[in-house]
């Protein structure tokens, strides 16, 4: 049985100008269940770069609440652009399991063709396959998202997503990481429903 | 009656460095009630400037959510070292409440003294004026917060404080917004008991 108030640490990274060498704000927020805010953690990742992975793995690992941390949920693979967040880096390095969500099935052969014109494509495209299978999560009725799971089991994982979608149809703390990072850099920013 | 989801705007300032000339940043979170967070806004003030009144009523005054909002609330009436709110100001510019909370009884004498450095002291101790009496709200048991109020009357200011104390002594949109406010820029932060 999951604890309501779990403690899930979600990241989102703000807007950006594409193809620029801007440092990107990434914020981490941990969160009780789907209920409410604990915490926040900041970092920052170049545009396309290849920073990303290894930058929130060291955010991890150095917050003093890591012991209470349960999951980590991202929303998509991808960061500023085309900055990879390697799930299985991040789930042997940390020792945390990971959460994928896409609102949207995607479009792989597109990520793949992004991805050609980078010099290093043979190590961004091994995230997107180390992400893993893509899979279905209904929240309530015929609404559903896509997940991707590493460290938890399917119907754990699906459990923690149900259990945190309190407000939308995306879990709380990537629904809110999204509202903060994104607000601090253009000067406001609103919920979705 | 309070709806339980009155829309509240509360503000924070982040952590900076006393006398520097540095731009603060200013966060203020839309909550709903003491339940959960809907937008967020920003902004920047000077450390000891007397920007912060006027940054505050554009900010409000340009948010797309400005019909919705029914209260402000602000953690005393500095930010940035001294740079004074004028809650009175606010209030006539921007047709909204405001109400102001203290954890502890706030130390007059000891603000006019740190006012008096200043050329502007009469302006800057107007602000101190203009946020009225300081009166005493009582959330639980023995535990309250002091606060000040304007164009909202004492009893339903005590019952928006009370409201949305759900979490702490600390109403939520206080509380997350120095969550993010600090997180920002020091990189992580945590909630206080």
């Amino acid at each position: 049985m999951l604890k309501p108030e779990i403690r899930i640490l979600g990241f989102d990274d703000s807007a950006f100008t594409p193809r620029s060498k801007e440092l990107v704000p990434v914020i981490g927020v941990i969160f009780r269940g789907g209920k409410f805010l604990d915490g926040l953690l900041r970092t920052e990742v170049l545009v396309d770069g290849n920073d990303a992975t290894e930058k929130i793995i060291k955010l991890v690992n150095s917050t003093r609440h890591k012991q209470q941390l349960k999951v980590i949920m991202f929303d998509g693979i991808t960061m500023a652009g085309f900055n990879m967040i390697d799930v299985k880096k991040i789930f042997e390095e940390t020792g945390l399991p990971v959460i994928v969500i896409n609102r949207k099935l995607p479009d792989l052969a597109k990520v793949k063709k992004g991805l050609k014109r980078f010099e290093d494509f043979e190590e961004r495209w091994r995230a997107v396959e180390n992400a893993g299978k893509i899979k279905e999560c209904y929240i309530k009725d015929f609404k559903k998202v896509y997940y991707q799971n590493i460290g938890i089991d399917d119907a754990l994982a699906r459990e923690v997503i149900k259990l945190s979608c309190t407000r939308s149809y995306i879990p709380e703390p990537l629904r809110i990481a999204h509202i903060i990072a994104t607000g601090i850099v253009k000067g406001e920013s609103y919920g979705r429903a």
